[in-house]
C-alpha cells in the first residue's frame, strides 16, 4: 500500500535556499516557521501563492500581528474560483490589512543585511524578514515510481479499486490520480477529504473487499477573515475543455431572511449545461456565519446524483426565518440560472424515444438512465441537433 | 386554485375565549399580541404547547423580558424529535429562565382579578398576565370541501400534479395532503417550503404545464436560543409504522476540527433500515452557529435519492478545519450508525438475482433500480428473507 503523499513544489524562482525563505508542508516546516516568528519581535513577511494555504497563512499571520504582503501570479488570488469572486477575496484581505499584489510573477529572493528582498515582473521589489513560498503540490511517487504506472501530473495511475498496475499494489491519497465523477476521467486532486475515502476503500480491499470509490467532485471550503469560499464541480472553463456547453450565472442571495436580524448576502455563481439544463457546478463566496460549506455540500450532493438545475429546486430543504428561506439561497441562485440560460427544450434532450409524448423534461434522472445524455458530447459532433 | 392555508387548531379548554388568551397564526393575531404587551410594563405568559412556534415565542418573549412559562403535554418538549433531544432543548430553555412543563395537560383557563390562571392535570396552577396557545393547526377547507375530497386529517386530497378532484381545481398549500417521498403516500405537512413547491407546481399546471411534486422529507428546523433543532425523513416509530426495519443510532460528533478555536458538539440520530441499509432520517441538535440547517440539508438530499447511510461516506463534501472534518459530522454519524447496525448482508437484499456474483452491496442505488428493494416490506411478509 503506497500513501506517500505529495511534497510542496518549487517554483523555479532563485534564492529558494536562503535562510528565511520557508515552505510550508511538514510538521517540521510549520516548527521551522514557529521558531523563525518567535525569534522576532517585529516581523514582515511575503507570501509568494494566493492559493488555499496562502490565504490561510495571510490571514494566520496578520491576527498574529505580522505585517503581510501576498503575491499571486494570476489576475486574482484563489485563481481556482472565477475572478468575480476572487476579486471579492482580494479586498477581504486588503481590508484587513494584507497587501495583495496579483497579476505578478516572482523572479527572486535576494538576501542582503539580514534582510530579503523579493523581486518580480512587472516592476516588484518588496523587503521581507519572511518569505513563504505555498505554491502548490505535487505527487511523491519517489518511492513507487520506478515500478507504478502514473499518469496526471505524474501522480500513481490508479483504477477505482485503487489497485496500480501492478494490482497487488494499492495506492491513496495525495500520491495518486484521482477519479472525477462528473468528467468520468482521472485528475489530480490533492484534498484530505478524497484522501480519506481513497485511503478507505484501499484498506477494504487490501484485505479482500470489493469496495469501489466513488469519485471526487472537487469540493472545496477555505475561511479567509470573515469570508468562507467554497466551490464544487466544475467551473466554465474546465467544463467547456471537457465538452460540454456551460452557461455560468452570478446572483446575490441573502443566507436567510432579511428581516431577521444578522442576514449576510451571498455570493452565487452556478454552472450548467445549456443543452441539458445539468448541474455542472457551484461556487460561493459569504461570510463564515452564513453556512456557506453546508450549502456547497448540498449542492455536491446534488452534484453527486446528476441532477439538473431545475431540480435543485425540487430538494426538500429546512427552513426557519434565521437560518434560511422557503426556497434556499442555493435554489434561488438555481432559479436565476434557468431564468437566464432558459430550461432546456425537450427536443434537446433526445427523449423522443425514452418519454412519454405528454411528459415535459424529466428533472432528476438517475444517473444510469441519463448517462448517454449527460456526457458531453463529443467534439464536433452533434451539432445538427443544437 | 385553491390555497387557504390553515387555521390554528383551538384545544377543548374551557376559557380559551378571555381577555389575554391569544392563538397565534395571522397577522392580525401578532398585532393583537404586540399590543398587549405595549400596554404592559411587566408581564408573565404562560405558553400552552411546546412545538416550533410555542419554541420560538418562548426565546422571543424572554429576549423581551417576560417571564415565560411553557406547558407541553408530550413527556419532552418538542415531540416532533425523539426525547433524547427534546429533553436537551428543554435544557436549554430552562437554562435561559423559561420554565418548563412537560407531561402536563391545560385542562382550563381562568379569569379573576384581572389575571389569568391556568390549570392542568397533573396539579398545575399557573398565574399569568397574558396566554399563548400555540398547539398546531388544521387545515382550512371550508371553501373548497364542500367539492372537493379530502383525505388525510381532512386536508384536500391531490394528486402529484396538485389537482383536487375535480381536477380543474387545483390546491396547494398547508390546505392539502403532502405526497410523502419516503412513505411513497399522502400526510399532512404543512410547512412553508412544501407550500412554495406546491404552489409552483399548481402555477404552472394551471397554465398548461405538466410539473409533478417531487414530495416532502418533513425537513425541519428550528432555533431555540443558542441551539438550531433540524430534522428530516422518518424517524424510528414513523419507520416502523411504515413496515421499514428502522434501527436508530445516536452519536455526538464536534462540527469541525476541535483543535480550532470554537468548535461545538453536535447531538446526531441517524435512523435507517437494518434489513437494507437504506437511510430512512436523520435528528440533529447543536449550536445555531454550527452549520445544523444545511447538514440536514446534506443528508436530505441523500434521502431524497435513495441513499443508504454507507452511501453518505462516499459524498464528497467540503471541508477545512473551521467549518468541518474531512469526514463531515453526518458521515462520521452514518458511519457510527454502521458500527453498530452492521452492514446489510447481500442476500438481505434480494440482489441475488440482479448483481454481478462477485459484486459487493452496491452502496448508493438509483430509486428506479432499487424501488422493489426500497419498499417497505408488506405487512406479515417476505418474513422467511429475514
Amino acid at each position: 500500500m503506497v500513501a506517500t503523499g505529495a511534497v510542496p513544489a518549487s517554483p523555479p524562482i532563485p534564492g529558494l535556499d536562503l535562510p528565511g525563505v520557508h515552505l510550508l508542508h511538514t510538521m517540521g516546516d510549520t516548527f521551522a516557521l514557529e521558531h523563525a516568528l518567535a525569534v522576532r519581535s517585529r516581523c514582515s513577511v511575503v507570501i509568494v501563492g494566493g492559493g488555499y494555504i496562502g490565504l490561510e497563512m495571510a490571514e494566520a499571520l496578520t491576527t498574529r500581528g505580522l505585517s503581510v504582503t501576498l503575491v499571486e501570479q494570476a489576475p486574482t488570488v484563489m485563481p481556482t474560483v472565477d475572478p468575480q469572486l476572487g476579486r471579492r477575496i482580494g479586498a477581504e484581505l486588503a481590508s484587513h490589512g494584507v497587501s495583495v499584489h496579483t497579476g505578478l510573477t516572482v523572479s527572486a529572493i535576494r538576501g542582503a543585511d539580514g534582510q530579503l528582498r523579493v523581486l518580480g515582473e512587472p516592476s516588484f521589489a518588496q523587503a521581507a524578514d519572511l518569505v513563504l513560498v505555498v505554491v502548490g503540490v505535487r505527487p511523491d511517487v519517489e518511492l513507487a515510481a520506478a515500478g507504478v504506472s502514473t499518469g496526471v501530473r505524474g501522480a500513481l495511475q490508479v483504477d477505482r479499486q485503487m489497485r496500480t498496475n501492478p494490482p497487488d499494489v494499492l495506492a491513496a491519497g495525495d500520491c495518486v490520480e484521482t477519479w472525477h465523477r462528473l468528467l468520468e476521467a482521472p485528475a489530480y486532486l490533492p484534498l484530505g477529504t478524497t484522501a480519506h475515502k481513497q485511503g478507505r476503500v484501499a484498506g477494504e480491499n487490501a484485505v479482500g473487499g470489493q469496495a469501489s470509490f466513488a469519485g471526487s467532485l472537487g469540493t472545496q471550503v477555505v475561511k479567509v477573515f470573515e469570508l468562507a469560499v467554497a466551490r464544487t464541480g466544475l467551473r466554465d472553463q474546465e467544463a467547456a475543455a471537457a465538452g460540454f456547453d456551460p452557461v455560468t450565472v452570478g446572483s446575490a442571495e441573502f443566507d436567510h431572511k432579511a428581516y431577521y436580524p444578522g442576514a449576510h448576502q451571498l455570493h452565487l455563481r452556478i454552472t450548467g449545461d445549456r443543452h441539458t439544463g445539468r448541474l455542472l457546478g457551484a461556487q460561493l463566496v459569504g461570510n463564515h456565519h452564513a453556512e456557506v460549506a453546508k450549502r456547497i455540500d448540498i449542492t455536491a450532493a446534488a452534484l453527486f446524483h446528476a441532477m439538473t438545475i431545475d431540480g435543485l429546486s425540487e430538494l426538500d430543504l429546512s427552513y426557519t426565518p434565521p437560518f434560511g428561506s422557503p426556497w434556499d439561497a442555493i435554489q434561488l441562485a438555481a432559479q436565476a440560472w434557468t431564468n437566464q440560460a432558459g430550461r432546456p427544450r425537450r427536443e434537446h434532450l433526445g427523449l423522443d424515444d425514452l418519454a412519454d409524448p405528454k411528459a415535459e423534461v424529466q428533472r432528476d434522472r438517475p444517473p444510469a438512465v441519463i448517462r448517454r445524455l449527460w456526457r458531453p458530447r463529443a467534439a464536433g459532433g452533434d451539432q445538427g441537433r443544437r
